[in-house]
């Protein structure tokens, strides 16, 4: 539906050309800081016309906070958000009257609904992915407060254009990436305008866009994530583990054709004896893990070690070039799409795949503080646990539940 | 939490080592014929013990209904289903009662609850998918007997061994493959206990599980699953899109690590012209793609064709090798782990992929149903749409709408 | 939470001093005509300012559809709407920051989240309720065009006074009352301002409120509601019968105490014997009860008689009157809100009460819909089912369900 | 639905006549004792065949825990539970098979379902709410355990046998009545088999029983249930306040008719000069009402005075005594109901009232908690809240939050 989360829930609304798109949150947390200020950040990366690789559709997507926050704390009660659509050009689309455009959603819609938007993908328009952006910017603000938690993605493919290490030969990533992934900054991804961290392959990246762009075409590419100081014990057995809610979260995006997490697919490659992540006693005194195939998720439950996975997108389905192709009365035709596009959509994603996790980990915060706190609400146990069902020597529950949030809060 | 669907809900319970599994179904259409009998062979094809591939761990997994069906015929009502547990050797676990088993559930369930099972994974073994396989087939049992719908998925590598074309150079599935997906059956799967339909391939894949057993290791691998003539329409826009769901579904299925649809992570490498699937009219009059990169879902909406997927499973984390680790007390040792695991899970892995995939779609029916049914009900508009908003010539929603289900029931 | 429904699914913000109140609506079926003109005229009744015996707060509460609809017809997506929020005096309320107000929710706001909003309670405003009335008459709408359903509420006391026969002796209400309840019209409720559809009762209600407001006092009353032509088969077993929905839907509404259906609290007092409906053949050749004093819903399923049900509003707790009280300190004083309030809520609550019953009706509609639908796809049974099971002569289902849309529809 | 609760989840199955009966309970705190034997009580004390005043029906109605419980203590995983069903008589219906019955679901079931379980009302049958009452007893053991939560429910009418005091002439109940509230047990409750806690109306009310028994009739009641020591804070603003989620959960009992909390209906018609709860210090220097009109809950929030609300049951539909109404086929007959029947329900109803009470409560806590233990992660605000928004002198949000768990667990 049109929801996404349990407790830390957010509702969107809005097609590409009406009065305005926004987002209804509900389950922040009261008494945090928040204002509009707060939210417009990921709201610029996210908007089309900031680079000469993006459409230029020109909105300044500025974001209204309407209810939930007085004197910029939020209250605890839902987060009305507001964007209004200006740049609108209706009349761009008269062509696609005619034709349902390829591998787009003109023709599912009009399955589903019986009737569709008269322009512009309506609710399938990347538009719609605005009120993710504001609200996983909320959910991020509470994470980064609360627990310190990044989340930093980035763009680790265009085409065929990879970063150096982020597929391997011997089926598993290199320690050189996966320290990349445990320092990445925003800042750094921001550098240049393809949002890849490595800048020989963001040139090479840039040149790929520039192409598709100058041919009329388009084409597609992966955004890499990773979300560090996570806190453990996220996820819920076992239809919510959390690397299936973040792979729900993933494909819900546009233009998403898969998502993998630790070693993924190349990992399947790998006998167990290799693949296994040892456990160690850390710097910290505390159990980790070794390695980190798992990509910071065992048995569903995140494990405090960084969670990483990367989301393929599709090269943009609407092109300007000619394409031959049905109409909507079977007859076969030439389409040459108008209106404005990106060439690839994967420098704008990065915010959005940045705000989707944001909003997964927020609810699993949410659902697995509900679990804590009220099991330390609960006497001692008066006959101890055996050795095989706890920390040896036999911990009391809230005793462990407390260590873990005081690790976190650490 | 653990219970999946909206409408068409499953909630399962059960560790590996308790009284019983089972499962509570709700929303199962009324007057459908079903049986034990019905659901029994997906189970069997799930089972362990079934070749000298699995777990030599016995158990019939004999399904009872408890509820919800008289006279043979489904109520509406909840369908309680139970199967006991009987061949439990719990003793078999206490070497782990010291160490967390590497890439294994017991550190995270730890962390997650403060209390873990005593044994074998308890809430995280394989034992809890026997709920999801019985749901899923009676959710398999409906879209047959409604709609024609195939499901059926096939192991397509095991290690290093790949059926062939099942990857590819040129970006792209072959139509070899393709064509493969469009006539494969389950009968064909299970000429060989590997489950992959290319016998030469099946052959070289046994030898890879056969090695990984010799050596107390094991090995991982993927599973391909196609949708044959799924009703068009499905998923819910924008966070509940098809491909969403069937990725959220796939990953909560123990040790997978990712998914794709369509063409995937190879076809973001593709450029726009090449990737979009264009519009034909088709034999019976209808649109169709002409290719299908898309994987059967465009905007997160099916739109009839062949869905396909695949999903990796990583090696299982359960090994009779020894491995150094540390203990839950943080001093290091060598583990060498006891009990009955698999050495390579993806044969018994198809038909849980196949009841995830029955549920998902299940569910989806169910949604577009209610939308359909109710639009159907509307009077016909006093103003016809404009052409952009609808078939030329326009048409009433209802017609359509009755057009759909027709194509459907056809 | 704040949202409501699980297929037609209602999400609010807002509060009473922000920038505007709204709602997002979920699962509108597609092609229904549909423009703010719609929706006016309940948000008009519900306002405030509308007449003497409400709050002078004057809001015009013009709302604003934001998407979900083109053309003038709903495209099956989310319905964003909004109200601006004008005639704001937070001033008014400085006395207050000392005090809880008595029976008011300040207080628990304050316990429940740590914060509160700074004047006129927030999200317990009656403000809120604007998002469901415009919601409500958008299912209505929906209802009326589908199935004629229609939805009256009204007055039925104000302190004391009682409209005659809302009440009764022998328990069980009168052949006039049941009379009223089946042609009663929003347009005989609005004849007068207090919405009691007989005059010389009205006249003492509105007696009563006025001597309330010359006292800077408050009072209470009852709002009863009828829905006719309900589609039958609404309801779902066990936890969502529908009149456990109609009672959780009445009971969000503020202010409200209780709930009861059919013959209600005093049909307990009455030996089964006379209490139960008998089944009669009625004009249409199709079963109905000779009684109706299970109110339309039969083990939480609606049965095709008009439901009927009455919901008691308290008297509003914000009085101008001094009051003694504790400050939030715990030193007591004496309390004289200032602010404009109703002194009585039940004129205003007619169209909310009307609202929350067509959210109920509509969502069960989509559910049913979605069961009938699917149930209407299988194929006949070939054994067909035992007497004891289905009508006789046996039935097959889809008949059965055929008939039920048919004379839905009729 | 089939299920009940947002976090601490119910599923149930299960017909009258079927294998078993069951449920699943999801989100319980790990770290809790919990044996078979904490549920039996309640369990016993809804069984058929307890008394000469229920049905014959004998039932031992022995719970077996299936799994989500190792060593006698939760692990947080789901809790499986079932009850077989013995002593099945379904030949006892047969008479039912030309008739509906006048009252009962047999009708709407079949207009529902278009097929209905052969016999005893199937999904409606009494003993659908064993699954109810063994999850109630698993919430109310956490309530009891983590903060002392008590909750009685009694007896309050039979017929027009009413509980001196438990209706009011001056339209609130007496101080007599609020301080039996207060102080009211089960073990008081038990004393006699009515459940009636004022042993001369409890004699009373078994002769209106025996009455409706020796004629082959039935006879209606209430049910009154206080909830003490309930934590502050619980209920979700705006459409699951706590009364709307304990009025959905007592309509969902089968053969309620209503709700009604604190002053209730009568309340209505007193002045909120009166009816207003003031505030007052209380000996444990906290802030509380004076009178407790709001019945514990004030803006849909507990504020920690006691719960108290009334559900009305009608008398049961099924009797022996002839009934003239129409057969399945619209001709006029006379059914006499064979069949073993409660004359009166209102006696075994009250543990299955306590039961829905403990699950909204629990599920309340739940969401309450994951709130305030996130809110409490947060770092102290930079600028303090206005006094308009806080308490005087401004607090933290975290100290008012600890200040609450720390009142609740003394």
């Amino acid at each position: 539906m049109s929801s996404f989360g349990s407790i830390f829930k957010v509702s969107t609304y809005g097609e590409s050309h009406c009065a305005s798109v926004g987002a209804i949150i509900e389950g922040c947390p009261p008494g945090m800081p928040l204002s509009d200020a707060d939210i417009q950040p990921q709201m610029t990366r996210r908007r089309p016309g900031q680079s000469a690789l993006t459409t230029p559709r020109n909105e300044a997507d500025a974001v209204q906070i309407q209810s939930g926050v007085e004197a910029g704390v939020t209250l605890g009660t839902p987060i009305g958000l507001m964007v209004r659509n200006k740049d609108q050009r209706p009349h761009d689309y008269t062509e696609t009257d005619h034709y349902p455009r390829p591998s787009h959603a003109d023709w599912t819609y009009l399955l589903k609904y019986g009737i569709k938007a008269s322009s512009g993908g309506g609710r399938s328009s990347a538009r719609e992915t605005i009120g993710r952006v504001a609200a996983g910017a909320i959910a991020e603000r509470y994470l980064k407060l609360a627990y310190g938690v990044e989340i930093v993605a980035f763009v680790s493919s265009v085409g065929k254009v990879h970063m150096p290490d982020s597929e391997t030969d011997n089926d598993l990533l290199s320690e050189d990436y996966l320290k990349l992934l445990s320092t990445i900054t925003r800042e750094k991804v921001d550098e240049n305008s393809v949002r890849c961290p490595h800048q020989e392959t963001a040139d090479l990246m840039e040149e790929r866009i520039v192409e598709a762009k100058s041919k009329a075409d388009s084409i597609g590419g992966t955004v890499t994530c990773v979300i560090r100081r996570c806190p453990v014990g996220l996820g819920e057995p076992v239809f919510d583990k959390l690397e299936a809610k973040l792979a729900h979260a993933m494909l819900s995006i546009p233009a998403t054709k898969g998502f993998e997490i630790g070693s993924g697919f190349k990992g399947t490659e790998v006998a167990g004896s290799v693949h296994n992540d040892a456990f160690v006693k850390k710097a910290d005194g505390k159990l980790g893990t070794k390695t980190n195939r798992s990509g910071g998720v065992q048995g569903g439950i995140s494990n405090g070690e960084d969670i990483y996975f990367k989301v393929p997108f599709k090269s943009p389905a609407t092109i300007s070039q000619e394409q031959t192709t049905a109409k909507y009365s079977g007859e076969e035709g030439v389409l040459a799409t108008r209106g404005r596009h990106d060439p690839c959509v994967v420098p704008r994603a990065v915010p959005i795949v940045e705000a989707m996790a944001a909003l997964v980990i927020m609810d699993a915060v949410l659902i697995q503080n509900a679990r804590k706190a009220s099991a330390s609400l609960l006497p001692p146990l008066e006959t101890p646990l055996p050795p095989s069902m706890s920390l040896p020597p036999p911990q009391k529950a809230e005793e462990i539940v407390d260590e873990i949030v005081k690790t976190q809060q650490a």
